[in-house]
């Protein structure tokens, strides 16, 4: 079963995509949590960051470079931004299919927030 | 003048390192937010996600390699855990040196703290 963002690369679901090439892709967030929050995405579909191997490290590190240039074209390059990749439970991942969070537009809060 | 973490690389800091080669250090934040915060660090001084090019990155992958080699070794790799690179003023950036947070040990919060 193809995950949702493969069905995105693959055209079956909409997005709105701000950048795609043949190894990664990037779109909006549908659940913002920031005026800006973007999702980068490879096109192979590795589950999590435990399941990476170092053979992966071209498209991961393309997946930064993506993430300043669509940074930049939002507008944000100089006002900053943070980037996020959560793994697994304890990371808080909901899709299996490893991704990065662009977040910026305003200030974030600190780097862990205060849980109830 | 070297940053503090140019510093740790070249030893004229203390800091309890997990992981060191030629283009990659990793050691404990010396103020954890979590059970586990290691900082992962590139040799190559690039002072912030936005100063990246795309000759960099192989090492930038690597970083993303070398976290989960950590993760697994500090017992997080099945758990789960959060990477963060923050950028610049709206990300929270400390230190204008490239790093990246590895936060894990417990489950983390949402993705963006409340803020005040």
């Amino acid at each position: 079963m193809a995950s949702v963002f493969t069905r995105i690369i693959q055209g079956e679901l909409p997005a709105r995509i701000v950048f795609q090439d043949e190894r990664v892709i990037a779109f909006h967030d549908i659940h913002p949590v920031m005026p800006v929050h973007i999702l980068i995405v490879p096109v192979k579909e590795i589950p999590t960051a435990d399941d990476i191997t170092p053979e992966d490290e071209g498209v991961l590190g393309h997946m930064l470079v993506v993430a300043q240039k669509v940074a930049r074209e939002l507008g944000i390059g100089d006002s900053g931004y943070r980037l996020i990749i959560n793994c697994k439970h304890d990371g808080g991942q909901e899709v299996y299919h490893l991704h990065m969070h662009l977040l910026g537009g305003q200030r974030v809060g600190p780097i862990i927030a205060k849980r109830s």
